[in-house]
Formats: structure tokens, sequence, C-alpha cells
């Protein structure tokens, strides 16, 4: 089949692959999909640097038609890991941390960047007719989102600050603009803040000590420290994004105010899906690009440029 | 008054420092404390080594004998935060993290190496006569060790290690040792392990993700990269040491296993006493050297000695 292939720090376009089969692993049923849309992730161009030593078809985030199992014939999402289903970890509800999950894309399962892809059936969502098949391509990192819902208490923090205004931190901003009193807005562009569902408020210079919550979506280690800096005592960071390389980080401040530093990944594609369908989150505006999968080197590039929102690959 | 200095990076002996005068800041009366025993922390060796840019008397865990105000004549151990009382932290109970606090020993207060020394009356708890008072130098970092029963559900935690036998490990095993069902403690020095007043497993080897709750108290920054990977996904790492330089930390762990890293610093000094009076927390065997005040340089020599426990001066 036709799809993206990295290896050793390079992505080709390929006509030679071969289409992934299900495999019956531990007894989770897999289906096959076609793949409709795809959209290029930060992680994508980290595994394309070599992030993880990444080797086969990349891409997460999809819409897709399911060719066979209960939704066939149907649009559908779908959550990234695939979990064993029988580890204590899959037992206890925590499949996301299963430690013997394959991640579409990202670990030991090729990715939406082709054709075609496969996904334990119990991991698809169908998805309902008021939502674009563009604006489910956001499910995924949407989910990403929400994520921070499930793991900050929201009705105690009385004021909070998205750091990043790129892909991740607009869905973030958007999540929390109509669940957080006071919420600000830091990044690059104070136009976006603009094109949002909720209103919040732009940030031009985040004061320090100041936030309850504050959420770092850029990735950059150097906002990292600076962004400690901004939460108040006893207040919690939610790192949104994983780094490639080790950061120097001043912890000091971590421990005096005693803050929490909380990792936050994959989420839940529930809410994600209704936030979409009831429009309490509005994605189009940031679509800046289409390419074609044969033209996906260049997705890839135009992705990684300063600046640049979502990049769609049609399929 | 007699007492110890430090200043550009030394500490000296001197008999001609000024005595402390209570001030009514922030109208919280002030009390003078004669000081009987005091002892040497991790963090008053860092002082020396130029953390904060300190300057002054240093020494924050003591005991002594109230010169006035309401427990005049009682022995007493001192919070060592001094708040304002009036902001908005102190206003919702979170005086420890005031901006405008001083800190005994630490910051913008004379400390506890020395003859005398004030604080305000509200900081101050009387000794029960069952605590001796080599015991009771161990209320300030043990109450540090009791924070962590604050800061975490330790009911839901199956499963713990304290990385680091040392002075505050060895307190903060003790303290969660009656309070979690499966505690390791993880160090230099096995025999360690058997003076503890509960019975808990000597670690020889941490076992990757394998812990809910891991608490770092050594202040190696290259353990504590080790120590996120002990800590299973989901669960909590507790950092209880500031560092003085900053760390070079890969926090991808941290995002993928949606670790929370936790701050935690001063605790409260009630269960700390009750748990010295109770005998549930032994300190005696912790004691590795007695000096006079005047040979005070040479206890802070002895204190910075490798494997060496808690060093006290008596005054």
């Amino acid at each position: 089949m036709r799809g993206l292939w990295i290896e050793d720090g390079r992505t080709t376009f390929r006509e030679d692959l071969e289409r992934p089969q299900p495999e019956p692993r531990s007894a989770q049923a897999e289906c096959r999909v076609a793949v409709l849309r795809a959209g290029v992730c930060a992680t994508d161009l980290a595994l394309q640097r070599g992030y993880m030593g990444f080797r086969g078809i990349p891409g997460h985030e999809f819409v897709g038609r399911a060719l066979d199992g209960p939704l066939a014939g149907q649009r559908v999402v779908g959550e990234i890991n695939a979990a064993c289903g029988t580890c204590s970890a899959c037992l206890t509800g925590n499949g996301r941390h299963c430690a013997q999950r394959t991640v579409l894309g990202i670990l030991n399962r090729s990715g939406a960047f082709a054709e075609e892809l496969c996904l334990p059936a119990a991991n698809l969502h169908p998805v309902p007719e008021e939502i674009s098949t563009d604006a489910a391509t956001f499910v995924e990192p949407l989910a990403a989102a929400f994520e921070i819902v499930e793991q900050v208490d929201l009705d105690s923090v009385g004021s909070a600050l998205v750091v990043g205004d790129g892909r991740l931190g607009l869905l973030i901003a958007q999540v929390l603009g109509t669940r957080v009193a006071n919420l600000e807005l830091y990044g690059r562009h104070p136009e976006r803040a603009a094109g949002l569902a909720c209103e919040l408020a732009w940030c031009a210079s985040p004061r320090e000590k100041a936030y309850e919550l504050v959420v770092e979506a850029t990735g950059d280690p150097e906002l990292l420290t600076r962004a400690l800096g901004w939460v108040r005592p006893r207040g919690t960071l939610v790192l949104k994004t994983t780094a490639e390389r080790p950061a120097s980080l001043d912890l000091s401040p971590l421990v005096v105010d005693e803050i929490t530093l909380l990792g936050s990944r994959c989420g839940p594609f529930e809410p994600a899906l209704a936030a979409l369908a009831d429009g309490s989150v509005r994605v189009e505006p940031m679509i800046h690009a289409r390419f074609p999968l044969e033209q996906g080197c260049a997705a890839m590039e135009r992705a990684a440029e300063r600046g640049v929102l979502k990049v769609l690959l049609t399929i």
C-alpha cells in the first residue's frame, strides 16, 4: 500500500508498504481501518528526528472508515494505545499505561500516514455526523487536552495560564476556558486568542507566582524553568509535551513553593467528541494546510515551519 | 553574644554578635528564646557553600527556653517560617508560603547557632516532658517528614520507596513505615534499617516502575532521574530536598507515565511532637556527635562527612 516511512531520521513516500494485518493480540479483536484524513503532530516531527529510535509508518491522529468489526462502514477515530487487556494496569482501568502496549505510529504499531491501519475494536469510536472529517482529525490531541480535566480538580482552580499558542496550547485553552474562572493564554500570536470558541485573556507577560494552574504546551525546556516561577505556592504545573533531550532544570522552586509538577499524556475520547459536536471547541481555524498522502514529506516540512498550526494529510 | 556567622562561604565562631531583638512585624508578637540545643542540617552546609547568598547566623533546628511571652520559662521548639499574618496566603492558612516571610537562619532572620533567637509567639510549641532535649532537636526535620502525610493520600498507596538513608530519609521512613503497607528503604547503609522504630524492607536495588510512591531524600540530581524510573505509571515522586544547582533531567518519563512530581518542604509540628512523645519515631541512634557552640565550625565539618548522621550543638 501507499504510505510514509521513517528510517534513519528520514521520511520517504513509498508505494510498496505491507498492509498491516489484524493480530489477535491478547484476545483483543482488531479491526482494519481505511484512513481518510490524518494530522501531523509534533511527535511525528520528533520521530523523524530520531526520537525513540523510531522506524516505520508514523501518524496517530486520524479519521478513517472501519473496514470490518462492529463499526464496519462507519467513520471512526481511534485511541492510540493498544493494551494487552490482561495485566494489572489493564485490569484496573489503566490500559493507557499497560507496559505491553503498542502505540499507533509511535511504538511497535504501524501508524496512520498510510492507506490502512489496524487497531483493537475497543479503541475505535464512531464519529457523529455533525463533526466534519477535518474536525474529527483533532479528536486525539483534543482528548489529550481533556486529560487535564481528569487529572486536576478544576473547580478549585481560581486562576490558570496556558503557555503556548501552538496546536496543543489552543486546544487546551479552549478546554480550560469554559471550566476555569480566570484563564490567560501566553504565546507568540495574540491574534489566535480571538479565533477560539471561548473568551480568554491574552497574557503579554506572565506574573511571578500568580497562577494556581499553569499548563506548559510548548516543549521548550527553557520555558519550563520560567513556567515553574509563574506557579503560585502549592499550585500545579502540568507538563503536556515530551522533550527529546534532558532539560537543565532548577527544581528548588518546586520544593520551596511545594509545587506539583504533573505529567499528562493521552486522554479520554468521549468528551473530545462531545466538544467538537456541540461546538464548544473550534478547530477549523487551526487547519493551515492540506496535502495528499504522496506529498507527505512536504506536509511534514510545512508542519515543522514556525507559526504553522495543523497540517492535514488527505488519503 | 556568642554564635556562628556565615559570610563569603566561610563559617566563623564569634563572640561579638548582636543579640536579636523582637520586632513587632505585622502585629505578630515575637519572643526571645535562649537556645539549648541545635542540629546541623544539610541546608546549613549548603548556606555555607553560598546557597541563597546567605550572610548571617545559620541554624533552624533547635530546642530552647522561652525567655518571655506566653511560654516563658518552658522548653520550646519553633516553626521556622515567620509569616506576615495579613497577606492572602496567611489568611488562607498558607503562612508557610507567605511571600513576605522570614525564615529562621535561612532568610532575613538570625538563626539558632547562637545563644539567643527570636520568633513570633505563634511559632513556638512547648516540648512535653517525655521528650529529651536531644530528641526534640529533631522536631523540625521530623515535621518536614510529616508534610508528606498532609500532601499525599497514603491510604491509597500500596507500595512505597524512600530513597536515601541519611538524616531526612530515616525520619521519612519511620513516618511512612506505620502508614504505608509495603515500604522499602534504599540507601548505602543496610544496618540503619534495623535501628528504626518500625519494620521495613531494605531495598538493595529498586525495581523499575514498581512503586506508587517514591520519596527522594538525598538531594543527588543523578538519583532524581533514576528515581523517576522507579515510579509506577500515574504514581508520585516526592522531592524533599532543594538542589543548589540546576539538575539535568529527562522529563519524558514524567509525561509518558503521567507521574506527579511533588515538592515538599516544612511541615506541621504537632504530629512530630506526638510521634517523639509516643516513641513511634526513634531519633537517638541518629545522633553521631555533639559539639559545644564554640566548636561549631568543627561541628559543621563533621556533619559534612560522608556517613555522618545528626550533629548537635550544645549551647
